[in-house]
C-alpha cells in the first residue's frame, strides 16, 4: 500500500484507494475508485458493489492508495447473472431517456440501451432484494411522446399487471415529460392493485453522480413493502444519495431543468420516503406518509381507454390575443386548459370569446402551480365562471390536460366532460382551502 | 377590567383585551382588539398602531377583557394627517390590485380606493419612516394590464424619477402579474439611480391577516437604507409578519396562489430582506445580500422607449401540433419564447416548423421554472439550436416574454434582437451552470 497526502482530486482520478474520513461522531473507512468530480470539494468515489459515494475533502483523514485492481462494468458484465426465482417478482419496463444508458468506465463513452442483465451488473442490489425481469418496450426521448404513446404503454403495463406475476412494475421514462406520462397512467391505470412506478434520471450515466441507481433501488424497495397500488413517480429528494420520494402521479412535477431532486409533489405530501443505508441495502427503510393511507385499494382496473388529443393547454400572459380561441375552436379543439394568473384569472377582454365557443369546454388552472383556482374572490373569476369557466382547483394543468384527454376519449357530451373533469379519479384535485 | 377563561376565539371577536403569552424565553404582554381568524388556534390581535398580530392561543397564559375603547378607522379618518416634511420623500404610485383596497372594521366591508390620507391613517408608522405622497395612477386588476399599461407607467414613473424628488417609488399592483409588471419597468426604468418598488397584497385587506401593511412597511424601510437604484419587488418572505424580501424585479415570480410568501426569487437570491421590530418599527432592521452588492450604480436612466407586443409565449406540452408555428406567423409575431421541457425540448416534429420560419425568431426557457436551458447536452437540444432556436440560460420564460417586447420595440433586425436578448440588461440572465 502507497500512502499519499490530499491534494487535487485530479491526480487521484482512477485510483482504488481506502479512505478513512469523519463521520458524524466517528471515524469511518470506504474502499473504492476515485472518479472525476465536478467540484474539488468532493471526492467521488466508484465503490466495489457499483454505487458512487461523495466524501467532502474536509472530512477525510486519511487517503491511501491499495493495489487491489476494481473489477470494471466489462469483467463484471462477463459474470453470469444468477437470479433467485424465490423473490417476489418486479419488472423493469424501459421506455427511454436518461436512466436506459450506462457508462463504459474503461472508455468513459455511454451507451444508450440496456438490458436486463447488463442492469443486473450495474445495479446487482436489485438481485439481492427481487427477481428482476427486464422489458424493452421503446427508446424514447422523453419529449417526443404522445397520448398515442401513452395508450400503447398503458395497453402493454396492462398485460403486464393481468399476469399476476409482478409484484410491482417499474416504467423508465426520461424526466423531460415523466409527470404528464405518469399523469396519464395514473388515469388509464386507475385501480391497479399493484404499484406501477415511473422511474428517470436526472444525470446521463456517464457522470459519476447519475441517480439511476439510487431511484431504481427506491422504486424496487418501496413495490416490495407497498401493500397498495397506484401510479407513482420515484426520484431523489435531496442532494444526497440517501433518500427517494415516492409522488402520486398526478402530483409529481419537474421543477429544476437538472438537479436530483428536481421532482416535487405539488400541493399534496408524498406518499413515501424510501432512507437508504448505503452500506447495505437491505437496511434502507421505507417510510409512509398519509398519502399512502389515504390510497385506496378496493379500486378496480379495467381495460385503459382511448386517448382524444384534441386538448390545449393554453398558458395566458399579459396582452395575450383573445383570437387564440378562434384559432382553437378552429383546429377542433374540444377542450381547453387555461393556466391563469392568480386564483385563476385571465383578462377581460377573454370572456366573450369564451362565452361565445360552446363547442369547446375551458377549464381553469393556475399558473403559480402552487396553490389552486379560486374563482368567487374576484371580479374576473366571478365574470369567467358566468361564461362557463370551470375551475379545477389545485389539479396541476399538465395533469389537467392529460385528464382532458383521457375524458373526452370516454364523452364528448359537455356534461359528462364536466362531470368527469371535477371528479377525482387519483388524487389529482383536493378540496383544501389552504392559503 | 373583566378576567375570563381561554375558550373559543369566536366569543371575543371585537373586544378589547390584553393578553398575556410565552414568548421564547419569557413571558410577554400585549393589547388589542380581536379579530375574526380563520383558525381557532390563532388568536388575531389589532393593535392600536394598526398592525394585525397573530398568537397561538396554546401560548397564551391569561387574556382579560379592558374597558378601553380601541380607535376605530372611522375615528382615526377624522384626524388631520401631518407628515414631516424633512424626511426623506416616498411616492406611493397606485396602479391597483388587492392593496389598494381596504378595510371598515365597524362594518366589514372593503372600499377599493386609497387616498394619501388613508394610507398614513391605515400605517401610521409610514410617517414615522417618511415623507409619503401618494399618486393615483390606475385602479387596474392586474390580468388586464397589458404592454400599453407597461409603457404609461414607465412614462410616468420616468417623470417622477427625473423629478428628483423622490428617495424612492413604490408601485403597488395586483399581485396576479405583478412578476411581468416588474420585468417590463427593469427594463424601460434599467438605470435608475432610486429604488422602484412592486408592492402587492396577497391577502384582500377585509382579512384580519392582510400582508399589506408590511409589505408596504418593508418596501419603505429599504428605500431609506439603499445606496443605490434598480426595479424591485418587495412581499412577506414567509408566512409570519416580520420578514420581507426585497427581489430583483426580473427574478421574482408568483409561485403560489394565494400565499403570503407567494414571491420567489428564482434562480438567483434576493438583493434584501427587511426584518421588522414589531413592537418599534424604527428598529426594524434591513440585510442586504450578495445581489444587492451586484447592483450597477453606474448606470444611465434613459427615456423608456417603446414595447412591441408581437411576442407570443408559448408553452409546450406533449404531443403539440406544430401548425401553431405556422398560426404564430401568420398572427405576425415576430418573437416566439417557448418554455420547453427539460433542459429547453420541444417535440422533433417542431424543428422543421421553426426552421422554416425566417420570420420568427425562436428562443427557449424552461417550464421547469428553476434551472436553466442547456441545449448542447441531448440531440433534441443540439438540432432546435442548428434550426436556429436561442437559449436564454436561465431567464424565467414571463421575463424573456416581456423583454421581447422590449427588444423588438428598438428593432426589426434579426441579429440585433439576439445580440439585445441575450445580453442580461438587469439580472434577467445568468451564467450558472448549478446543477
Amino acid at each position: 500500500m502507497f500512502k499519499f497526502g490530499i491534494g487535487e482530486i485530479m491526480n487521484y482520478i482512477g485510483k482504488m484507494v481506502e479512505i478513512v474520513f469523519r463521520n458524524a461522531l466517528k471515524e469511518d473507512e470506504i474502499k473504492g475508485t476515485i472518479l472525476p468530480s465536478s467540484t474539488d470539494k468532493t471526492y467521488i468515489l466508484k465503490l466495489k458493489n457499483g454505487y458512487n459515494v461523495g466524501i467532502l475533502k474536509e472530512n477525510i483523514v486519511i487517503i491511501k492508495e491499495t493495489q487491489e485492481k476494481m473489477e470494471t462494468i466489462e469483467t463484471i458484465k462477463e459474470k453470469k447473472v444468477s437470479q433467485d426465482i424465490n423473490k417476489p417478482k418486479v419488472l423493469i419496463f424501459s421506455v427511454g431517456g436518461t436512466i436506459a444508458s450506462k457508462i463504459d468506465y474503461n472508455t468513459g463513452g455511454v451507451s444508450a440501451q440496456f438490458s436486463a442483465d447488463d442492469l443486473l451488473n450495474l445495479i446487482p442490489e436489485l438481485k439481492s432484494l427481487a427477481n428482476i425481469e427486464a422489458y424493452s418496450f421503446s427508446n424514447l426521448l422523453s419529449e417526443n411522446i404522445t397520448s398515442k404513446h401513452w395508450e400503447e404503454i398503458a395497453k402493454a403495463v396492462y398485460k403486464k399487471i393481468k399476469d399476476g406475476e409482478y409484484k410491482g412494475i417499474i416504467i423508465t421514462h426520461g424526466t423531460d415529460t415523466l409527470h404528464y406520462t405518469s399523469g396519464a397512467l395514473s388515469f388509464l391505470l386507475n385501480g391497479t392493485n399493484i404499484p406501477i412506478i415511473l422511474v428517470g434520471a436526472q444525470r446521463s450515466s456517464d457522470r459519476p453522480s447519475s441517480d439511476s441507481t439510487y431511484n431504481l433501488l427506491g422504486a424496487v424497495k418501496f413495490i416490495l413493502e407497498s401493500k397498495k397500488g397506484g401510479v407513482f413517480v420515484s426520484l431523489h429528494s435531496g442532494n444526497s444519495d440517501n433518500e427517494i420520494n415516492i409522488i402520486l402521479g398526478t402530483r409529481a412535477r419537474k421543477m429544476h431543468s437538472s438537479k436530483r431532486d428536481a421532482f416535487k409533489s405539488i400541493n399534496k405530501g408524498i406518499v413515501a420516503k424510501v432512507i437508504f443505508d448505503l452500506r447495505n441495502i437491505k437496511n434502507s427503510k421505507v417510510e409512509f406518509f398519509e398519502a399512502y393511507n389515504e390510497l385506496n385499494s378496493e379500486q378496480k382496473l379495467t381495460e385503459p381507454g382511448k386517448l382524444n388529443n384534441k386538448v390545449y393547454l393554453l398558458k395566458f400572459f399579459p396582452g395575450q390575443d383573445p383570437q387564440i380561441i378562434s384559432y382553437l375552436k378552429k383546429e377542433g379543439y374540444k377542450i381547453v386548459i387555461i393556466e391563469g394568473t392568480g386564483l385563476g384569472h385571465v383578462a377581460d377582454n377573454f370572456i366573450d370569446f369564451i362565452r361565445k365557443e360552446k363547442d369547446i369546454v375551458f377549464f381553469m388552472t393556475v399558473q403559480t402551480i402552487y396553490g389552486r383556482t379560486n374563482m368567487g374572490v374576484y371580479s374576473t373569476g366571478i365574470k369567467l365562471k358566468d361564461a362557463g369557466v370551470i375551475e379545477l382547483k389545485d389539479m396541476l394543468s399538465e395533469v389537467a390536460f392529460v385528464k382532458g384527454q383521457h375524458v373526452l376519449g370516454k364523452t364528448d357530451k359537455k356534461a359528462e366532460i364536466i362531470d368527469l373533469m371535477t371528479k377525482p379519479l387519483f388524487f389529482e384535485m383536493g378540496n383544501r382551502t389552504e392559503e
